[in-house]
C-alpha cells in the first residue's frame, strides 16, 4: 500500500502493489467529451449509440457513485479513495468507453476517439494524475485503419499512454488484413493493443452469434464468443509473423476459454498447415510472446481445483493480468476475486505480468 | 466386439461394445435423393449449396472411398468393414448431410429434408440394416418449424430414427421461440435434438463470428462458437423448463469449451437471474437432464491429466459420448483419439451414455 508521490512522468520507479488493467473513466458530461470535438461533430455527438444491451440490474457498483454528484467513474478523486488506496494499486490501466467504432461515417467515429483522447490526456493522464497512478489507452477507430495508425502517431511518445485500444465489435475479423495499418503503428511506437467489449452487432457491426441474442445475459455471456474469433483470426492470418513486435490483450473477454480454444486451434494446425504457410510455430507457442488476458469477470467454478487447473493450462503465470473492470457492477475485488493461490503465482497476475507487459 | 444378427426391429437387444454418435452416410448420387423428390424442387435440387469452406487438404479420410466406386460413406458394406466391424460398434448413429436449413425458400429446404429422410428410411434403415446396428435421424428445416414439426411426426414411432437433427447455422438462436414447434415435436415423441456443424453464414444463414473468417482452418476452429451460442440460448430462453422433456445433443462442436461456458454462465445467472426468472436452477444443473456432448473433434492438449482434469469439470462420465465423424478427414479412431481412461469412464464415454440417451 506504498503511497507513490513523484510526478514526474519520465521517471520509471518500480512501484509495488497491484496493477489494475481495467479501470473506466468516464467524463463529468457528455459536453466535456464535446468540447474536444470540432464541428460538424461537435453538434451531432449526444453520447448515445450504446446499443440495447442495458444491464436490466444494475450498470454500476451501487456505491460508485460519487457522493459529489456525476456518473459512476467520473470522480478522480472518489475512484482514487475507493479503488486505487483501497487495495493499493501501484497502476490503473484506463480504458474510456468511447463506442467509437460502429458509425456509418468512419469520420465521425475517428473524431469521437479523437475527443476522448484528447479529454483523457488533459484529465486523468495529466491534471488527475499527480501521483502517476493512471495509465491510459488510446482509443481509436477499428473502421478507419489509416486515420487510427495517424491517432496513435499523434500520442506516441506521451509518457502515460500505455496501449492502444477498441471495441470488440467489428465488421471482420481483427486478424484480417484491413487493419494491419493500425498493427503498423502499434508495433512501431511499442504500444500493446487491447480489445474491451462493446460494439458487438451495433451500428454497422455483425453480431457474433447466430443471429441477435435475446436477453442481456445470453448476449453478456457469450461476448466473450467475439474474442475467441479474433484471437483466432490474428493466429490463422499470421499477423505476429508479419508483425514480430505487436501484442494484444484481450480485456473482460472471459479467462478459461483459451487453453480450449488454443488446443483446438493447435489440433487443426497440426492437419492444415498447408494453408496458413506462414506460420512458423504452433499458434500456442505465439501467446507468450503475443498475447496476454485480463482476469475480469473471473469464472468461479464449484470448486477452486478445478480454476487453478485452468490457470496451469492457460499458462496464467505469463499470460494473466489481474483486472477489476471498476465501477461496473461485475467489479472483481482484488481481494475477493481469486481463490487463494500460490504466492509467486499471485504476484505474477496482480503485478509482474502487467508490469512487464507495459514496461511501467 | 460380438455380431448382432437379430433383425427384429422392436426387439431391444443389450449390445455391448461401443455406440458412434456421430457417422455420416451419403447418397451413392445427387440422383438418389432427387428420386424422392417432387417437381418442382426435383428440378432444381443439384445437391449443391454447401458453401465456400472447402477442406484445402482433404475432405474425407483418404482410404475411406469405397472400392467399388462412389463417395465416401456411400457404399454400407464398405462403411461396415471399415467401421463397424474394425472396432466392434453396436450402433452407429447416422448424421446425413442435407444442408437444407440455408435457402431463401423455406419449402425447398424442407423438401430437401423430407427427401433425405425418405432416402435414409429407404436404405441404410431398412435395406442395409440387417443387424440393426443403424440408427437414424430425422433431418429438420429449421427455418419452417412447423414444417419440420410435422417432418417428425412423419417419422416419430420408427424403430430406427432416433433422434431429430439440424446444422448449427441459423438465422436466430435455437433457443428462441420461433423454434418451439420442433423441440414440442420432439418432447411429445422422445426425440432429442442433435445439432451439427454446417451452414453457418451460408445462404440466408448469419456467420456467428465478427465478419466472415478466411480460412477453412479458422472457420473450422470456430464452428464450436455458434455451438456455444446456442446453448447459451437454449439455457437463458428457459427452453427445459418450457419442455421438461427435451434434450439436445452437440455433436461435433467441441468439448472442451462447455465447462468454462458454463461457470460463466452460472456466474452472470447469480447476478441476472431476475431477467429470466423462468429458470429454476443454475444453467449447469439443467445439463445432465437436458444435454449431451459428442467427443470429436477431441481436443488433445499436450498433457493427457489437462484433458481428463477438463472431463471431471464437464462432468464428461454423464454427457460426453463417444463419436467418430466417419468418413471425415478429422475421423476420431476409437483407439487412439482419447488417452488412457479409467475403465468405468471409458465405458461410460464409449457406450453407456449413449445407450441411456437414446434408450437404445
Amino acid at each position: 500500500m506504498e503511497q507513490q508521490t513523484d510526478t514526474k512522468v519520465e521517471q520509471k520507479t518500480i512501484r509495488t502493489g497491484l496493477i489494475d488493467c481495467d479501470v473506466h473513466p468516464y467524463p463529468r458530461s457528455t459536453e466535456e467529451i464535446r468540447s474536444y470535438m470540432k464541428k460538424p461533430w461537435r453538434d451531432r455527438y449526444n453520447g448515445g449509440g450504446r446499443g440495447f444491451f442495458g444491464n436490466p440490474v444494475q450498470g454500476d457498483r451501487v456505491d460508485a457513485r460519487p457522493p459529489q454528484g456525476g456518473s459512476s467513474g467520473s470522480d478522480p478523486d472518489f475512484l482514487r479513495k475507493q479503488l486505487i488506496d483501497e487495495y493499493g494499486h501501484a497502476y490503473a490501466i484506463l480504458m474510456p468507453r468511447a463506442f467509437c467504432n460502429l458509425h456509418p461515417d468512419p469520420d465521425f467515429g475517428t473524431a469521437i476517439a479523437a475527443a476522448y483522447n484528447d479529454w483523457l490526456a488533459d484529465t486523468w493522464l495529466s491534471k488527475y494524475n499527480h501521483d502517476g497512478v493512471f495509465k491510459g489507452s488510446i482509443t481509436v477507430n477499428t473502421q478507419d485503419p489509416l486515420a487510427a495508425a495517424r491517432e496513435i502517431e499523434r500520442w506516441a511518445g506521451h509518457p502515460h499512454f500505455v496501449q492502444v485500444m477498441t471495441d470488440s465489435g467489428a465488421r471482420s475479423p481483427f486478424g484480417q488484413r484491413e487493419y494491419y495499418p493500425i498493427y503498423e503503428a502499434c508495433e512501431k511506437f511499442g504500444l500493446p493493443f487491447a480489445i474491451h467489449p462493446g460494439t458487438d452487432g451495433m451500428g454497422i457491426n455483425t453480431q457474433p452469434s447466430p443471429g441477435y441474442p435475446t436477453h442481456y445475459i445470453e448476449w453478456h455471456t457469450c461476448l466473450s464468443l467475439g474474442f475467441q474469433s479474433h484471437l483466432v483470426s490474428f493466429m490463422t492470418e499470421g499477423v505476429f509473423e508479419r508483425f514480430p513486435g505487436f501484442k494484444i490483450v484481450l480485456v473482460e473477454g472471459g479467462v478459461s476459454w483459451l487453453a480450449p480454444l488454443m488446443w483446438r486451434l493447435d489440433a487443426e494446425y497440426k492437419a492444415l498447415r498447408s494453408e496458413v504457410p506462414w506460420l512458423k510455430r504452433r499458434p500456442t507457442e505465439y501467446l507468450r510472446d503475443h498475447v496476454r488476458i485480463t482476469s475480469q469477470p473471473l469464472e468461479r467454478p464449484d470448486k477452486d481445483d478445478h480454476l487453478l487447473q485452468i490457470f496451469d493450462m492457460m499458462d496464467a503465470e505469463h499470460l494473466l493480468m489481474f483486472s477489476s473492470d471498476y465501477p461496473h457492477w461485475d467489479f472483481d475485488s482484488p481481494t475477493r476475486a481469486f481463490p487463494k493461490l500460490p504466492e509467486a503465482l499471485r504476484r505474477r497476475i496482480f503485478f509482474e505480468n502487467a508490469l512487464e507487459f507495459y514496461k511501467l
